[in-house]
């Protein structure tokens, strides 16, 4: 049996973007559109509106924008319900320069931001609704919070004009447990105002899709999926096993199959992610990525023994 | 917390095996040996006693046939608190040939069968602990088992001289709800006659340590896991995020991390396991994984929507 109240959103532009600095071919970039259109994917996230001031358009790629003109451009031609999402980072985004929605092709604009910051985050949703946008709330490294600060959040997210917001393991530290406390916890703060839970995983410990269906257990309704798993690092939850999973009838999962076939498996030739060992090692540790993307990107990458005993003593002072 | 009955069982060499004919070198096994003893696994599975009149040994490597002289050769010099066990499979083992415990390095020997076969397994244990063994007995395939056969057979296994029995999801298909049903069918049985439930999963849907950590949850106490997830197709639960998980101070880490680096990596580039596309739709359907291994080795072992689309019009039919 489904749920239809539940959304799935796929972020494979945006999350995978992180690995190759958001520098996707467009057709790439069709593909993906088009594979998600005709999977019943609810949501498309293109990639980020990031500030063009802090961020040079020469050196990232066009998803690191999501500029309309863009957008429209690249999905030129293909038959679509999904909405279209686009994320912003608090800090990074300059909301002077968002258009207004009915100019835009995005829908839904999610804010990401780190538990101290949810005030700002709420502030920048507080001018994207203005503009006309559906917005989320999307607070990260979660598994590092304490529970007073969460439920004090929460109070505050309760009153905020979001849809949704999300539970992000982004360290991929978390197991069943405590996202079934987080989703409830956050449920019981928000959905008597109507706002949705959501759930985005990482991998680090191959509980990317069993996290997420544990949060759709607990109530989720708003979950984050990419094809292959791609995403930074340890990557995300699949797409592919998160459709198959739920049983929708709205959902196809060939088109998804198709498409990690004839473009993502190319493109894994080309940039890593996924389940290896220094990302294990940050995740058991429940730390940001950080140590292991630049471990993977220096000459020791497969040294992960001295990698493990560097972490662990710092750990232990 | 920890639960001091939980027994960690490395099959490594065993379910890894299965994909090189048990080939391995004896400084690899040697290696393996080390490190699982090292970091404080309780049994080391070190393969099959396979019939020599069915198996060729020019084909198929030591682990296959586990002779005592081989073991004893191999992990000559390495201190070891681990227990050593061995498989059998109905059918394909000599009992004759067994050797007495006392004359055997060997401490259990683990029968697998199908759900059809447990009186035959029966019968087997039955000898085998005549001989002085410790013995399990895991239940292959148990996801498409309906549940008054699961009871009928348990009603007979409750009797049996038996140390545990496993729940093994051979095609990787299920999910906790299923992993949380069985255990607790299986401990309702068997745990007033002091036999453990045991776990043992595949990871074709990214679900073998989440699964294994349900399994834990729900009481079961002998659980598998294998160096980075190496066996048959998409592979087993992770040893490395099992031992992680588990709080016991006994288990050390370090030893996985390090055999894995110097042993698994190298050896991954010449064989191939773990979540690939193929392994998760054949996972997704509740099918064995064989015909995706045997895509795996075709000239079209990476046109995975052809795959799909023919074991999809199979089911269809």
């Amino acid at each position: 049996m489904y749920r239809p109240e539940i959304k799935v959103l796929d972020c494979t532009l945006r999350d995978g973007g992180l690995i190759n600095n958001h520098a996707f071919p467009d057709h790439f970039v069709k593909a993906v559109f088009k594979a998600c259109s005709e999977a019943g994917v609810d949501y498309i996230e293109m990639g980020y509106k990031a500030d063009k001031d802090q961020f040079d358009p020469n050196k990232f790629g066009a998803c690191k924008f999501c500029d309309d003109d863009y957008i429209k451009k690249v999905i030129d031609g293909v038959k679509s319900k999904a909405k279209i999402s686009a994320m912003v980072d608090i800090g990074r985004v300059d909301l002077n320069k968002l258009k207004k929605k009915k100019d835009s092709v995005v829908d839904l604009v999610r804010v990401a931001c780190y538990l101290k910051d949810v005030d700002k985050a709420i502030e920048h949703v507080k001018r994207i609704v203005d503009k006309g946008y559906d917005t989320t709330i999307n607070i990260m490294a979660i598994s590092t919070a304490l529970q007073p600060d969460v439920e004090e959040a929460l109070v505050q997210l309760a009153e905020a004009p979001v849809k949704a917001v999300y539970v992000v393991d982004s360290f991929g530290s978390m197991f069943s447990e405590q996202v079934h406390f987080l989703v409830k916890l956050y449920a019981q703060y928000l959905k008597p105002r109507g706002i949705e839970v959501g759930m985005h995983a990482h991998n680090n410990q191959q509980l990317g899709f069993a996290n997420t269906i544990e949060a759709i257990r607990k109530g989720a309704n708003y979950v984050d999926g990419t094809l292959f798993g791609i995403g930074r690092a340890a990557g995300n939850c699949p797409m592919e096993l998160l459709l198959a999973f739920l049983k929708n009838p709205k959902f196809k999962l060939e088109p998804i199959i198709e498409v990690i076939e004839k473009e993502l498996m190319p493109l894994r030739d080309q940039i890593e992610w996924g389940y290896i060992i220094p990302y294990m090692i940050t995740g058991v540790l429940n730390q940001h990525p950080r140590a292991a993307m630049a471990l993977r990107a220096s000459p020791d990458k497969d040294k992960f023994t001295d990698f493990y005993r560097s972490l662990v003593s710092d750990e232990e002072l």
